[in-house]
């Protein structure tokens, strides 16, 4: 995997040609004038840069054979100053440090550098638009409700991108379980409207940075170019512009990225900047994959080190956070996308995974740049504390480190309910507890709850494809604290087991030219997985009209006779959901929640219409869901 | 059990005969002088007082028929103020406010009462030893080895009060299980050479404090006066000579108190100071014992009323610790046992069942005055975050509460090792996960570790009786991090299942006159619970005089193929222990270990004595503990 040669991937757009406030959004390139003398560099990471950055300092990392034995200066440009440059252990790269002072103006500076040949570079600093331009950098909160798809796997919008013939896997091959099958950013955008009715206001998609690795990339977490989308779902400007027609269409976008690992494909890795820009190990060494030992009082160094410095796979190098280069160069590449594209939140993969003091960094400058930037981390761990320990809590700092990450995915509440559902008698304990652990946060009501994703057993097969719990748990998501997540296609019932994990990535029904079935339409939903559809849309729609339903507070009371109840509520309007776990149903005494349904004399279940009309007692079926609107 | 009649249990000792220091240890009396005109006063509380206490107030509780109406006057007493007298809503008490300056001197009060009659009494403040008597008020640490027992099934010692006449249940009856058996003071430190020669070098016993209920108050948990002892296990005077030969003995004393529930019989319910004295409901509740609503940030009034104002039983009511009057006779209670019998260690009944913010003024009134106190408390609860949040801990303040506990039952990693031993194949996993939680506590080498107590189903049934198992156990207990504590009988093999619970708490075999068996002598230690025995002595003993042992540092890693791996180590020593759950040998390699065994070279196994050549790569049999010292 590792001996695969480097191809220069990056396009020749002349920037020459857009004036800087409506530049072309490729990467710079060299000027026309001194093109000849360029061909040296082959790329400059970031490959373009913005004037007004709250922090005025900037890395460049410039790449082209034997570059390191070059001089390097900065034409006059006023309030830019080249500070110093760097060289590296490898002869092809220098770091330029630049500062860019609040005075300076857009326009391209004109970098000089002299080795064996003299060349020039025009690198463009824009103009800043997220400030001002409120439809960009939304971020999240619990008003939304996520979509979380695989690109390559939802709908195939243009078939002119599943063949590219400069990269490692060129082509689709849908018969295959882990090849690309073609789904792009043109597929997603034409199902808008899908999404919309669905009550939906946020899409994340799996990582659509490059991945120019020969087999299994589908997945995204193999990135092998930090500042280009894979060709195969689109251009990056493409990108930019899908971003863009989401905000018109009301839907924020989620931008799913890697921090500890890239694809062994990448650039950096095939040519490295320096040995140290990569945890190495004498032989090939694996993460244990157990974050226990990273703040495990009695843990062992060896344990921490394989944790956070060994590989996630042979495929995939981990990153050296810890040098301060690297550092730079990931958080400088971060910022890029989100001023570039206007992106609303990041999904952080495999959080705990990264070094602390780089995490801690990393979105300190996210932060200081875009406050309004939504930031959700993943970290599967198998507690509430270790959950909250790497999301904004109430610990103090452990070895140094304390999380300012905005959120984590609740695996605990989606452990809890898949446990409570997956047996014969739903034991919603487990789901009430969990809960109670959000002492721990910070503010847990910013957690993303989800039933299901792309690395676990879908959630209808899970619960034994029972239709009845089915509906338990989308009540569920869609009335509790947190801001949820649904995976394409659990609203038509799509199912499967992780084992393996391809299984549960296939493709939606429809997105696909010649597919037999579309879910799309609701013709093309028959039977269960139209009742179903209706049910997450009445729900999802309901809470998106109500914010008492998706921001109002939390009550919930301690599970009885197998029954658990929760509210939600503000002055606007109260929400009572009661599950009832047992197979039989259930006489409640109503008197129990006096605190929340005082003031209130009946009730109405909202995805049915029914009317109840007694709160002080009330019989509700085994296993099933009230959804109950307080009048 | 409400409506008992009050039986006065005031002991008439009279003061006068004693010179201050060496007072009699009975509660104080009137003078006699005016004995004659006294008889309106029951008792007074605390019974008796030092100078030179921290805290300059005092707060006298005065229990007396038509008490209320009368005047109370302090005769003039050198550096002693009466700043106020307060009536009760119950006509027979009077409540006392002094002031004790530091320059006031031992001696008696003079106090005079003025109601239809006059009378006087004699109140007196003794001279503190606890701060200069280092044999007093030890406290814990992991120097320690806890033998916890019951008192009245440990051993018969004095069969004089076998019967007591005045008490509700007069007699012994060693054929029921929920019946006084006869144990006593006298019976346990019979066998002070039994503990010393186990490597016991702390005893805790369940509740010594008066439980005068008519049946199963054998446990203790059900007190009824909070300034005498069970006459039925001793006098008061006899516990605090017990407590001195256990010093004298080499053995520290845990107390065993119960903060949020007395028992029905105690004076102050069936005549009540005030109905806020008491958390009081309509008709009897229960408490729902779920510590979670405590700190859910979304529980309801409801769940966290019920759950510390609820009664623990019908027998059990439930104290209003709200009530500042009744927070400051419980604390002077428990400032008076230290100061009184030297005591090292607090075992809080039900800790988190008492009011937040009484707890955090108890555990304050205690540090002042006993710095050296041991506390530690009883919190049953299912997560190691929650157990954390009712000892010192890292966490921000929730609702105002941050404990100021030293110490907690480890009921998480109990939890574990009987999970891990529980099956066939040992999953020592969460054993390791519930030592990782430890970075939640200020400092969890405080916590008790134990196998088993009084109310769970004893270890070494719940192994399934499996001797590989039991070793695994004890080598755990005596190795790992924190104070260990046993359960009497679990070092001869005690079985039985907790339901009913009155099976785990049966006698001492040879405790008791006409026993068949002892197993207080080797020679009755037959078969195999002689050679566990032991192990234990071996294995105590062995930490006992080793510093590393107890009270190194612990590291520990990931448990790999089965066998979990910890070190304990200081500069003087380091010791190895693998604990394999494989049914089978497995082969380990030990070069994972460099960090702890760099500079070793072998090892000894201390529980056999045999040697382990080589720590690069061994192989240990199945089920097995292995408890190395390296060498």
């Amino acid at each position: 995997m590792l001996a695969f040669r480097f191809l220069p991937l990056l396009a020749g757009v002349l920037l020459a040609v857009a004036a800087p406030a409506l530049a072309a959004p490729a990467p710079a390139a060299p000027t026309e004038t001194t093109a000849a003398k360029t061909a040296a560099i082959q790329r400059i990471d970031p490959t373009f840069w913005w004037v007004g950055m709250k922090n005025p300092k900037l890395q460049l990392l410039v790449h082209g054979p034997g570059l390191r034995a070059a001089t390097a200066t900065l034409r006059t440009y006023p309030g830019v100053t080249l500070d110093g440059v760097q060289q590296l252990a490898s002869p092809n790269y220098l770091l330029l440090n630049l500062t860019i002072s609040p005075t300076a103006r857009p326009g391209k500076l004109q970098l000089e550098f002299q080795g064996n040949k003299k060349f020039s570079y025009a690198y463009e600093l824009r103009e800043r638009t997220t400030p001002q331009d409120k439809s960009k950098v939304q971020g999240l909160s619990q008003q939304d409700f996520i979509y979380f798809l695989m690109p390559d796997r939802f709908s195939n919008g243009d078939p002119k991108n599943d063949y590219v013939a400069s990269m490692r896997a060129p082509k689709a091959a849908r018969d295959s379980m882990y090849a690309r099958h073609g789904g792009d950013l043109q597929g997603i955008e034409n199902h808008f409207d899908y999404f919309k009715s669905l009550g939906v206001t946020a899409l994340w998609l799996t990582p659509v940075v490059e991945n120019d690795m020969p087999k299994a990339s589908y997945h995204g977490y193999a990135l092998t170019d930090y500042y280009n989308t894979d060709r195969r779902y689109g251009t990056t400007e493409q990108y930019r512009q899908f971003v863009e027609r989401a905000h018109q269409n009301g839907l924020k976008v989620v931008h799913d990225v890697v921090l500890n690992h890239m694809g062994s494909g990448n650039y950096l890795f095939l040519d490295q900047p320096a040995p140290d820009w990569f945890n190495q190990w004498p032989r090939f060494t694996r993460s244990n994959y157990n974050a226990s030992a990273l703040n495990d009082p009695y843990g062992s160094a060896l344990d921490r080190k394989l944790y956070n410095q060994g590989w996630f796979d042979t495929t995939m190098p981990d990153v050296n956070q810890r040098n301060p280069l690297v550092a730079t160069y990931l958080i400088q590449n971060f910022l890029w996308w989100v001023e570039y594209t206007g992106l609303d939140a990041y999904r952080i993969d495999t959080y705990p995974y990264s070094d602390p003091n780089f995490l801690m960094q990393w979105g300190q400058a996210l932060n200081d740049e875009f406050p309004n930037l939504f930031k959700f981390g993943e970290a599967w761990v198998g507690s509430t504390a270790q959950q909250a320990f790497f999301a904004r809590n109430i610990f103090q700092p452990v070895d140094g480190f304390k999380s300012n990450l905005e959120s984590v995915f609740d695996f605990q509440s989606q452990g809890a309910i898949h446990d409570a559902l997956r047996g014969d008698q739903p034991n919603l304990n487990r789901v009430y507890e969990a809960l109670q652990g959000d002492w721990m946060y910070e503010d847990a009501s910013r957690n993303v709850t989800f039933l299901d994703n792309h690395d676990m057993s879908r959630f209808y097969s899970v619960i034994g494809e029972d239709f009845a719990k089915y509906k338990m748990g989308l009540a569920w998501l869609l009335t509790m604290r947190g801001i949820p997540q649904l995976y394409y296609g659990t609203e038509v019932l799509m199912k499967n087991f992780s084992n393996p994990d391809g299984k549960v990535r296939e493709d939606f029904p429809g997105g696909f030219a010649g597919d037999k079935q579309t879910y799309f339409t609701a013709a093309g939903r028959t039977g269960q997985a139209g009742e179903a559809f209706e049910y997450v849309r009445k729900l999802a729609n309901y809470r998106k009209d109500h914010a008492f339903v998706h921001s109002g507070r939390l009550m919930q009371f301690i599970p009885q006779d197998g029954v658990y109840t929760y509210f939600r509520y503000s002055p606007a309007g109260t929400l009572m959901v009661l599950l009832n776990g047992n197979p039989g149903e259930k006489t409640v005494d109503g008197t129990r929640f006096a605190e929340r349904t005082g003031g209130f004399s009946s009730g109405v279940e909202v995805t049915t219409g029914a009317t109840l009309p007694n709160l002080t007692s009330f019989t509700i079926p085994g296993k099933t869901a009230w959804v109950v609107e307080l009048r």
